[in-house]
């Protein structure tokens, strides 16, 4: 199943899209979030669906919000694809670098990125990142897959002053508002043949920045839901974004790029769709 | 008012503190969280308690929970003492250090504490934290404080090796399970004199380990609450704390000392009550 959540902000409503069509499943249940992944919704929802009900049609031009609603927390990966070490000449790390972003941080797919306030250095990281089915502590990584509902594109916007000059935790630059663009939809496993092997790529006004694999991925999904639970219990619906392959602004040589009002930021992974975001500065 | 939230883990019911006794609220809302908050709650609470309507007493030995319902988040400040700065020769931090504790971590204020699997540097932080009263997003000083809902004591565990050992970030640290016991009770603002003056301190088996008092804070509530404003919209329920005084486990001279099971650790700040946490090995 290919998940959706559609409507304004805030109020949104769950959905699927089957074939190329969005259909209204608020009927069947009320909403992609901690309680719908602890009770099996996704199993419940998929039979639902085996019977064929008639199902309100979501037109193309409805706004999507994050296929999942608020979670407990959102985890990312720091340095996890080796191409990224390979072009930047840091070594492989031995265990995975991990950092939260603000829950407020989420919005819709396709939703305007806000460019904070005194913000010089806001920069774009393309990621897989995947959602959390089923409670997690100190699981085993032969069991990890059984934790996971599903795949999303995610962008994991960073300002870097905000992250890597102001203090040495990188909390500042990592949870701004609308720093986190979830979706289009969220894949269930089984729409995903090999979720090692996922064509990747960013645009910044049509030119690209980033052009990767997941195949390059260094800490892959299992060890990753393994690992986590070492330190902390993760819960259904929480969202885990495994890090960012080469191509992010701040890389680029001789000088940086960042994000100005106006740019439009387009991303996209092969079996789960694209994104779009358009800049522009922070207004009250 | 002080608030409380009392029952079995995961079934809290509100209740407030009134002279020596507790009482259960829970038939004039329905919990303290976002949405009570949010609705001007406290107010509301204030107003339907003047009537003095009949409250079911709450028993002594009922368990208390945390006294705010599971947050978007919880911000912690780092190194936002003086005299922790002096004991430990760095210098006084021009801006506030930031990062997230896992809002899995969250547990009420006498539950036990357990010792993560393979950890061997379980510490302890005695916090003044606040609780958000309304959302907050570029808040100025002079306004900071119609944000703050009020205050609790917070004991900040913190795994040192997870912390600072395994890849920089904070994260595998700060949000281990049963590493945010948070209360007994929120006061309202209106219940503490001065939050700039409150004596705080830690004991672990009897001995005293942290002793000093809110006064020694560099970066004060007005002050946090404008910066962590410009990072990241605060919502009503938010949990912030403010840093820790000196005398945790990893400072002690010549070798530090960490938390083993059936060790007891008790902590109080004037105003804001005590709690304490027996330390228990993890069993699954």
């Amino acid at each position: 199943m290919k998940l959706i959540r559609f409507g304004a902000a805030g109020q949104e409503k769950p959905g699927v899209i089957i074939g190329e069509k969005r259909y209204d499943v608020s009927s069947i249940v009320s909403d992609f979030n901690e309680a719908f992944f602890e009770d099996n919704g996704l199993e419940k929802l998929k039979k639902a669906l085996e019977s064929n009900p008639a199902l309100p049609e979501v037109g193309a031009d409805v706004r999507l919000g994050s296929p999942v609603a608020r979670p407990s927390k959102i985890i990312c990966i720091g340095l996890n694809y080796v191409d990224h070490c390979h072009e930047t000449g840091a070594p492989i790390p031995t265990e995975p670098i991990i950092f939260f972003k603000s829950t407020t941080s989420l919005c819709g797919p396709n939703d305007d990125l806000v460019i904070p306030k005194n913000s010089e250095k806001t920069d774009w990281e393309i990621e897989l990142a995947f959602v959390v089915g089923k409670k997690a502590s100190y699981v085993e990584e032969a069991d990890a897959l059984d934790y996971v509902a599903g795949y999303a594109l995610l962008n994991d916007y960073s300002e870097r002053a905000f992250q890597i000059e102001m203090g040495g935790q990188w909390a500042k630059g990592k949870g701004c508002d609308t720093f986190a663009p979830l979706g289009p939809f969220l894949a269930t496993q089984d729409e995903i043949a090999d979720v090692n092997n996922l064509p990747m790529w960013l645009t910044v006004n049509g030119k690209k920045f980033q052009n990767s694999n997941t195949s390059n991925l260094v800490f892959k999904i299992p060890f990753l839901v393994h690992y986590l639970s070492q330190f902390m219990t993760l819960l259904p619906g929480d969202i885990i974004s495994t890090g960012t392959p080469p191509g992010v602004g701040l890389g680029i040589k001789p000088d940086p790029i960042y994000i100005k009002p106006g740019d439009v930021i387009e991303l996209g992974m092969d079996g789960l769709g694209s994104s779009r975001q358009v800049a522009k500065a922070y207004s009250k």
